[in-house]
This record gives C-alpha cells, structure tokens and sequence, in this order.
C-alpha cells in the first residue's frame, strides 16, 4: 500500500515567523530594536538624533512602520541611513510577515544594527513579536505619568523606556516621582532614559547604551 | 419524514449589536458621543470640564475604557455623575457589546446625553461602531501637526475635533497652519474646536455647541 502524502499547508503563525526573523538576524549578527509609543512620542526625532551618533560607528537601517504616509521614512532618509518604509494600510501594529519582507531589501551582511519604528500605538504593538533583540518604549512628558499603569503591556515588555520631552515637565503636571515609582512596581529592571530632542539632552547616554548593547551581540563591528 | 430544525448559532457582528444600541438610545432620546484620541491627548480632562459645564443643564452619564486601571472612572465619578468603567483586560479598543452590557447599567428613561470615553489610542477604535450618535477626535498639540495625515481614519469619521493643549503651543513646533490645511484635505465639514484644560479656555464654546447638538436629538431635555 503506497503511503499517501500530506501535505499541511498552514499559514505560521506570527510567533513562528517572529522567531525565523531572529534566527536569521543572529546568523547575520545584527542587533534589532523594537522601538514603539502613541503617535506623537518623539519616535521619529529620537530616531534622528541617534542616527546622527551612530551612523558612523555602526553600520545601520531603519525600518519605518506607517499606516499610510511616507513621511517618518522621507525624514530618516535625509539622515543619509538605508530606510524602508512599510506601510500598513490600516493596520495598527507590524507583524513577523512585514518585517521578514521589509529586512531582505538590506544587504543584511553588512549590518550591525536595525532599528524599527513601530506603528504609534500604546496598545497592540506590544502583542506582537517580530524578530527583535529588545524593544524600547517611549512615554512623552505632555502622555501623562499616569500611562504606565493605565497601558502596562508595553512597558512591562520594554528592556528600556525612554522619557521624553522632559523640556515640558515645567509647562505639565507629570509627577516623575510616581513615574519612577509605577515604572519600578511593573518593570523594575527596565533601563531609563530621559530626553528631550528639542534641547538635544539625553542622546548621547542613551546613544552609548545602544551602542554598547550592539557590540555585545556584533563583537566587532563590520563598518 | 419529519423536518430537522436547524439551530443557527452564531455571533452578532459588532455592526449588529452597534445598531441594536443606536436604536435602544434613539428610543430612549439619547445623544451618545464617542470620545476618542492617543492615550494622553486629555479626554479625562475634557470630560472633567465638560460635566461642571453641563450636569447643570442635561441629565448626563459616562462609559470610561479603560484596558485596566479604573483611574479615570474614579475622576469622572469625583465629579458627581453616574460613571461606569469598562475594563477591556488588554483589547485596544471598545465595542458594541462592551456598550450594551455598560448602558444598561444607568436608568436610561432619565438621561440625555452618554460621553463614551473610549481606550487611548489613535488606530482602533475608529474602526469599531458602537451605537454613537457622532465621533468626536481630540488631538493634543505636543503630539504634532503631522498626525492627521498619519493616522487619518479617526479624524475621517469625526463630526467634531477637538486640539486640546493649545498652552503648549509656545513650547512646540505645531504648525497650526498646516493641522487645518490636512483636516480640510481629509475631513472638511468637521467642526474644530481648540481647548486648553489647564488655561480654561475653549470648554465653553464646546459645550455649548454640545447642548445644542443634544437639544436636536431629544427636543426637550428630561431634566
């Protein structure tokens, strides 16, 4: 009797793929950040600022996540750093599937490091892996201490937090004394920084971090 | 032969249940608004100033989302209406059956108007109907110009957009100029109002428009 064949044809679930992603950085020794908040946080700005610091200790591309304009990807471009730019069409998060499509446009064996702005969204970014190292989450002053509580999977989840706007604490009734204190009850491993993009205060320490958590999974740099 | 009875057991679609609740307050006289934005955009604060405007002048009720604290609940009910919290546990947005099962909570002969908080976020909820009368969308001036365009779908379907934080002008690179141009491009008919919680300012003009508004649906208030 012939053995009849089966083929299971199934679509992977996000996880299966997330951690294919994975693989597939660590074979190629690339560190990958996750990097998510509400629209309006200061993605974008940090991620400008940092480029300006590291584009030329590391070799390095971004991904920009968007539900439908190009706008983040034109400005991390004119940074003069490999940007590509996904868009959702709606959807609130990005997923193992986009990233995988999106990371294969980079000469992935030149590359030390990829940071990818997520969709803004406090919520469901955080359901999803996607094949990162750590994901960093950042709260904006004018956000409100109260976020961490009122939100907690993303800042649960984050290795670091990043404050920023912290030039507007003066202007806002945001109490850093209770956000240390939440942040401590639900993550208290979680490294944090605070910045303000605007007065150019924070990038370098948390530029240093970064850098030094690329070179533990890299060894040595490829640039 | 005798005949099989077929039980068909399925789940209302959310779009079902959302106009089960719409007909349910349009035969209770009730004008419901959906009040959304980005966590931290200051729709708890908006709310707190609206009710010292207008428990006075309609009988009102709040539905808070919250995905699990009940910290904004707790600041509604200080003000002195009936309040009731849904907590989501970690779901990004409200729906209709999270309504119903709230709404029937409040004494629904005597009310005129419901204020839905929904859960903090500027993707998710504008894709779910849960019986409103109109959306209204709050965006706060830290989280910048650009976001209209970015995340157009919440704009899109408001009747009514409130910019909150318009003190923080000052301190911020808002290009005021350019939010009216994008809601013009993507949303014309939307009224605008500004708001600044912590100056007092615009509260005003807003609830009187909201008085209005709700004097339309239920022709004399039940107060």
């Amino acid at each position: 009797m012939s053995e009849i064949k089966v083929i299971v044809n199934m679509l992977n679930t996000n996880e299966e793929i997330a951690a294919e992603n994975k693989k597939l950085f660590d074979d190629e020794l690339i560190y990958v950040i996750n990097l998510m908040s509400s629209p309006g946080s200061g993605k974008t700005s940090i991620l400008e600022k940092l480029i300006l610091k590291l584009k030329n200790q590391v070799n390095m591309a971004v991904i920009e996540g968007d539900i439908y304009t190009t706008k983040d990807a034109e400005r991390i471009e004119a940074q003069g750093v490999p940007v590509v730019q996904i868009n959702t069409a709606g959807a609130c998060h990005l997923d193992g599937d986009m990233i995988r499509e999106a990371a294969l446009n980079f000469d992935l064996r030149v590359l030390d490091l990829i940071i990818i702005e997520n969709v803004g969204n406090l919520v469901c970014p955080a359901e999803f892996e996607i094949g990162e190292d750590i994901k960093i989450c950042v709260l904006s002053v004018p956000e409100g201490n109260d976020k961490p509580l009122k939100y907690p999977l993303m800042f649960e989840k984050s290795t670091a937090l990043i404050l920023n706007k912290t030039d507007l604490i003066k202007f806002t009734d945001f109490n850093k004394k209770e956000f240390y204190k939440d942040i401590k009850s639900i993550n208290a491993g979680a490294k944090i920084f605070e910045t303000s993009c605007t007065k150019d205060e924070g990038i370098d320490v948390l530029s240093k971090w970064i850098l030094e958590e690329v070179k533990k999974k890299t060894n040595s740099f490829k640039f």
